[in-house]
């Protein structure tokens, strides 16, 4: 019943966005682990006529060391394949001439090196995890409290992720709590936000209706995609809970039981 | 012309009730310091013929050892005048079989002694301070959302408080941290709950147009207090910014420069 639902658009797809983490891969200890048949199926995708990107709110490592792990772990990915907030905070921050306090993983500071950060006027946070500690938290609480008019980035707004050993709390988690502690609403670079979704569009050269999102966060990942005019597929992998598929506000366009799945479904209705 | 406002009630008056931090001491380093005139103006409010209670969402010691602090300050302050939030959660707890994760200041743990904590199903934060690192919210997040009504108490829902060195972040902004990665609300217990205070109005045996509550925070003292149906006055002092006086929601009865000249304003209307 699902697949009839979405495999109607497959035909005139043009491209395909891939979620990673829970898509491709589950994170945790020692960099994680590939999701049955989700390597094989990169592989099948980009051996077919559709375009292939890659769109992830990760923000613990640099671009460069993500897709490094993820080559390990057997993926055909290129970083310029690779889309996340980090390098996007940084062309918004340069634009409007903004120095950041960072509140990030150590990790990825290394994105922000060409960017002034002397005498903060905003807070960018990512998935700091271990970095997200009460001293921390406070340290751009009064930052912010104190800007005459404080600006916060937020790279993403996920809620939780799965690790190997559990789910974490995502970044979202304290974009919320320093939002209420300043009385203030972020700016949030990455999935949900349209521009970030439109920014690949735009790279691939094609329009919203011929590409369809693939994820495990029902919010993020496929609301996101909707809301910018793209199908928006759910996989029961990841953070999948089952009542995402009674979520009030979102709507898969379809669920697929995995990355596999769905690539098979793909390619059997393009006749590949 | 603020004064003119509220000591028109004042004659009326049966009862003060004074929140405790930033109104009589700001805390800090070594339990903190009494700000100028508290520590006279409680001893001529116990000498006059209103009744006097205390009312604190302090959450980082128990009872009696918060009130030995301000009897060091020079305060004379007996527990039994003292409401807290601790002492309400433990209430509701036992009273709805309720088995609680502690989340809290590990010196107000004492409190919940004769409380069953051995496999939880809620979650009770407090203003844990340091104790919020990432880590104590992961547990608790994880508890939560394994349950399949997730129950989470929150004492108080302050966003932040004064200490010597600064602001610092209060129980609120981690309450909207858990809130929003579990997609729950809180229960909030003591301020600004309505039946926080009204048990201190019970105890004193007064109804709320007889009451005063004396808070230097806008919305949980102040707010709180009104929506009861007493009357609010902010202090100058603790967190108070002056922005609180253009607040788009909650409007005092009447602002002082501290409790010193609130005491002194109540004392001269009622001719004592």
């Amino acid at each position: 019943m699902a697949e009839d639902k979405w495999t109607g658009c497959v035909k005139s797809l043009k491209g395909v966005i891939l979620d990673m983490c829970g898509v491709l891969y589950d994170s945790g200890e020692g960099g994680g682990v590939p999701i049955d048949g989700s390597v094989e199926a990169v592989k099948r995708l980009k051996a077919s006529d559709l375009q292939l990107r890659f769109c992830t709110n990760e923000t613990q490592a640099t671009r460069e060391k993500f897709v490094a792990k993820l080559r390990r772990m057997g993926f055909d990915i290129s970083v310029n394949e690779v889309f996340s907030p980090a390098p996007a905070a940084v062309a918004i921050l340069k634009e409007r001439g903004l120095r950041p306090h960072l509140l990030v993983h150590d990790d990825v500071i290394p994105e922000f090196e060409g960017v002034d950060k002397t005498n903060p006027n905003c807070v960018v946070i990512g998935d700091a995890a271990e970095n997200f500690s009460y001293q921390n938290l406070n340290d751009a609480f009064r930052l912010l409290i104190g800007l005459e008019k404080p600006v916060l980035f937020s790279l993403g707004r996920g809620r939780y992720y799965k690790e190997t050993d559990g789910l974490k709390l995502d970044v979202g988690v304290f974009m919320k709590a320093l939002e209420y502690a300043c009385d203030i609403e972020a700016e949030v670079v990455g999935k949900p936000a349209p521009m970030f979704f439109q920014s690949v569009l735009t790279d691939i050269g094609i329009q919203p209706h011929e590409a369809l999102m693939i994820g495990d966060d029902l919010v993020n990942d496929v609301g996101g995609a909707q809301q910018c005019g793209m199908k928006g597929l759910q996989v029961r992998t990841g953070k999948y809970r089952p009542s995402d598929e009674r979520h009030p506000t979102v709507s898969a366009d379809g669920y697929v039981k995995n990355l596999a799945a769905a690539v098979d479904a793909i390619l059997k209705h393009r006749g590949q």
